[in-house]
Formats: C-alpha cells, structure tokens, sequence
C-alpha cells in the first residue's frame, strides 16, 4: 500500500440536474477546506466559523465572511446551509468554502451535501 | 487505471532542517491553490494575482493580497517569492497561497519551491 498522505483530502463527481458536480474535501488541523464547484472555479471563497459562547445550548451560531467574489446575502445563507454540519462533526472547526454552482436550488444543495458526506476527511 | 480525478490535487512531505513540510497544490480553472505547511494548518492565505498591463514588458507585477490571518510586510514577500512562477507557468493564473512556515529562510523557501514544481498540477 502507498503511505497515507499526510493531509487528507477526497473528491467525488455527480451529474445533478444535468450539471457535473465536483466536490473536494481536505483537512488541515485549523480548517477543513471544501470546494463545490460546477465551473471548476474556486468561485465565491467564505469562511464559516464557529461562534463560541459559553452557556448556550440554543442554535449553534456561526459567522460568515466572503474572502473573495461577490458578497452577496444568499451566499452567506448556502454557505451556512452546508458547511454548519461538518464544522459541527469536526469538532468545531471552521470551514472554508470554495462555492461555485449554476444551480443553487434545495435539490442541488441535498445533493452536494450527500456528496461532501462522501468525501469525509474529518 | 482508475478514472483520473476532474480537479487535480498532488501532494509531497519532505524534511527540512528537522521540520517536517508539506505541500499541496490543487488546480482549478480560475486558480491554483497551493499550501505550504509545517503545522499541518492552512496558515495565512494570501492571493497573489498577476497585474493586467498592456505595453510592458519589464518585470512583473503582481498584487498580493491577505484574505485570512496576519498582514504583515514579509508574508507579500514570501508569498510572491514562492508563487510568481506558478502564476506565470499556469497561464497567469491567480494563486491562492496557504502559507504555515515555521522556518521562513532562504534555503527552505528555495526548497519550497522544488517542492511546489514537484507537486506541479497547471
């Protein structure tokens, strides 16, 4: 077997609504770095980090910035939508998203979050 | 053969004066993003974009710009020393830099550098 490499990282590829998806996970100790594209751009870059305070158990909250692109509302709202769930699976880190989909509709974001599941690196 | 992967990613460690390095580089088409690393951390992230100039032909230019972690004078030097080359063998191609260096001395940025041709994804 070839030696693990040290820092992980997986791809998958899926046509979704007739569009091919490509979505790349990989770990580092500070981030875990996920790109979903369907131009085979980084595209729009945001960080999402976990906000910590102490004595809350209500809705885990997070803070959303965009690196780089437009900055626009929605952005913020599909960053959230799938990238809160694998900041929370690991262990609370943040996430650093790479978005660049032609169709961002309920059905595309299941889809893409099905295939960030199947590129665990955490 | 399994099917080559859509978005191409090469990784490489190598020992520095005692420090463990690694270094992944991963294309897309409007970027290359490269991670340097002896913390295993994405590090600084630094965008290093060729200037547009019609009519020139001295050196380069280039801007560098911090997306996330500290701003200081010596990371636009590092960052464009280990970077210039790959924007201009890639077509000039943006890169996004992730830069996690504990040893910041010649010898290791030239052989950062070998490393990074090592790892050559454009």
């Amino acid at each position: 077997m070839a030696p693990q490499p040290v820092i992980r990282s997986r791809q998958t590829e899926k046509t979704i609504n007739g569009i091919p998806t490509q979505v790349v996970c990989t770990e580092f100790s500070n981030y875990i770095f996920i790109v979903l594209t369907q131009y085979g751009k980084i595209g729009t870059l945001v960080s999402i980090t976990p906000d910590t305070r102490s004595g809350e158990i209500s809705l885990p909250l997070f803070t959303t910035r965009v690196l780089l692109g437009k900055d626009e509302p929605l952005t913020h709202v599909y960053a959230k939508n799938v990238a809160m769930f694998v900041s929370q699976e690991s262990g609370n880190r943040p996430v650093l998203l790479g978005l660049s989909l032609k169709d961002n509709s309920a059905e595309t974001m299941k889809n893409v979050k099905d295939m960030i599941k199947a590129c665990q690196v955490w």
